[in-house]
């Protein structure tokens, strides 16, 4: 059993002085000291640092790093159909493996516990995620082309693998998809009485493109498909309107915010005081490193809050602790992953140590908001998966040599990108 | 001497393969490996390492950490007339040169090697720079109640302290004094033949209310009064008009930029666009952390980039190349420090290691959009000043114990803030 102590702990309800126990994968204590203490195999003292639940991730394309830095400042379709379609062709099981690794770094060096990934050459992302021990759910990523019953074969397989890999019914988008695939999702969620996720009002043109197509919008396209019955929810959702909002909420759907993403792609920025009256439970993504370019939930943090003001033109806009409420707990809901979504006992230990000892975290007047308006990776002192130290003090502990990984992806990277 | 080998190089023509020798205060010799090595002190294989400039933070208050998170999502005036002026009147001596140095300390671990800085209690501030060798060059901060007369006694004795500190001719704003203040201050510019420095247009309020009272921006007015004779610039400058910009570039006046201080209190976004057609000189500040929240140069050359996307809603806009310089080049040049901007021999020895072994910076496919786009302060390994590692792998070296530091700042804040 390793025991944290001497620190701050932040639990569902707000911030405490408990004492954190993790017995095997799970959280088997959360308190202050107690007279009949166990034998601990650790104890960390933390010197009044502070305990989250990690981060979720809840939208991304890990494998997507061999773009980073390879195609920015372009116009969009020129960024797609130039630079990021014609090299995805040239993808491999093994590339995809290489890339994946280098994604799944960079989340445990920033505090990051699971991801909600969509991408190719699923057997090759999720033996990855099972050879670290890395959290990671997949998202269906159906699109003209595929065939949609495979969703039945995947959803059987990718969901009995274990407590590292899970697999949710979805599609790409409305504007890479037709009705056919609407409906055979929306049946394979009867069946499975599953939720269903896809990328959704990213931008203007495929919001109004769908209204030409269809008369609606493609949230509210979708609920008339049925795909809602069992929840789910949608990526980026930057052009939602009131009605939207409604529907989701209804639903129960997570709109997942993709600030970043949306930002250097100047597709535009999430109404975050819309959803919030409407009561839309939220989430937060990094969208792939090919349009964002770094895989920092405390950017995306930051920058949801920051654009909510610029968006309302209002400095008392955002609302610093439903963003990292979301970003730590809503994300691990909306993957279907309850049982990391907190720091309680009985829950998984799935946990990051946040250094206070760094100056941009002092002094300490409100420390969820130096968390969100100060805090950047280097505050991650510690990344716990299912009880497993896979990152601490700049050492990765993934059982395989980081310089390995990089050596890879780089040779990986060359054969595609140049 | 010291030795920096095996590693990249920027320098202001492009990235290079070079060594870097420092000796003393100085950059001795950039170029390849020769065979007439002198006796080194210290060799330091950079293993792939990037060396850049150090980041200039070409405005900031930096004392103002004592109010970091301490008054936050507020409307403007709100927040300036009940959070920060009735606090700031509170600060001593003391008091600012505890906070100043949990600024310094933040600078030093983001890579920063100087600071443009407005604020009270100058030779506090002044003491801290001396004593830790940290570059503070300082902006006259005029403002109603004041007497403008005092720029002449000040110009002469900050500007001859050694060179780890400096002064500017300048006022606080157009809004907060009369013109008999900007008539003294065009005055000590014509006998100093100095350039003079203000925030300027961060507000469309300020803008408007100018224009209202004096019937010109306030960088019209200015120029009218001849305060740019010998140029300077403007901190923020987000209500720029095409005039404005025409009168910066005339007088090769540098308009620095606060792209997150102005998200964040809902200011609006500098029109980067503009200023780069009109050929005005740009540098990059943080301003202080009551607005930011943190002094983190990544963070603002990340947001200046994506906010220029989101305001001319086109991804191609933006341009990371041209805000490095920025920050690195054309902040050392705006404050005065020409010996600082750039990693060439006889220059000051002002360097950043950055740790391309972070998986955020991998696979390289360009290192500049690499910086721009993922960095982060987790990628600063070394932080030299003037030929002094001050900042190396986690650990401060400025002669006194951060820990102590951190706990002044504490006590003094909760005297304050509380």
């Amino acid at each position: 059993m390793i025991r944290f102590y001497n620190g701050l702990t932040l639990e569902s309800a707000g911030l405490t002085e408990n004492e954190v126990w993790v017995d095997g994968s799970a959280i088997r204590y959360v308190g202050l000291a107690r007279e009949d203490m166990p034998a601990f195999e650790r104890e960390v003292d933390l010197k009044g640092d502070l305990l989250i639940p990690g981060f979720k991730n809840a939208h991304t394309h890990s494998a997507m790093t061999f773009l980073r830095s390879a195609a920015d400042d372009l116009p969009l379709q020129e960024w797609l159909e130039k630079q990021v379609f014609p090299r995805e062709a040239k993808l491999t099981a093994e590339s995809v493996a290489a890339f994946t690794k280098v994604a799944f770094l960079e989340y445990l060096a920033g505090g990051v516990t699971a991801c909600f990934d969509m991408y190719y050459q699923p057997d090759a992302f999720v033996q990855v995620a099972k050879d670290w021990g890395f959290r990671a759910v997949m998202c269906e990523s159906l699109t003209f082309g595929d065939d949609p019953g495979r969703v039945y074969d995947r959803y059987e397989k990718y969901n009995n693998m274990g407590p590292f890999v899970g697999y949710r019914l979805g599609f790409h988008a409305e504007y890479t998809n037709g009705l056919d695939t609407f409906r055979t999702v929306a049946e394979a969620a009867h069946h499975f009485k599953a939720p269903v996720w896809c990328h959704n009002s990213e931008t203007k043109k495929e919001t109004d493109e769908c209204i030409a197509r269809h008369g609606t919008t493609p949230t509210r396209l979708f609920e008339d498909m049925g795909l809602f019955e069992y929840g789910g929810g949608g990526y980026h959702c930057v052009y939602f309107t009131p009605e939207d909002m409604d529907i989701f909420a209804r639903h129960g759907c997570y709109a997942v915010v993709n600030a970043c993403s949306n930002a250097k792609l100047a597709s535009g920025v999430f109404p975050l005081r819309l959803a919030v009256e409407k009561g839309v439970k939220l989430a937060v993504g990094t969208d792939g490193s090919a349009s964002n370019n770094a895989l920092d939930m405390f950017r995306e943090m930051y920058l949801i809050n920051v654009l909510a003001k610029l968006r309302e033109s209002d400095a008392a806009a955002g609302d610093p602790a439903l963003v990292l409420s979301a970003a730590v707990s809503g994300g691990a809901r909306a993957m279907g992953l309850s049982d990391c979504d907190s720091i309680a006992a009985g829950k998984q230990a799935d946990i990051v140590r946040i250094d206070m000892h760094k100056p941009n975290m002092r002094p300490v007047n409100n420390v969820v908001k130096n968390l969100i308006y100060s805090g950047n990776p280097s505050n991650v002192r510690m990344t716990m998966i299912a009880g497993r130290v896979l990152y601490e003090d700049g050492a990765f502990f993934v059982g395989e040599d980081v310089e390995d990984v990089y050596r890879e992806a780089e040779k990986y990277t060359r054969q595609i990108v140049d």
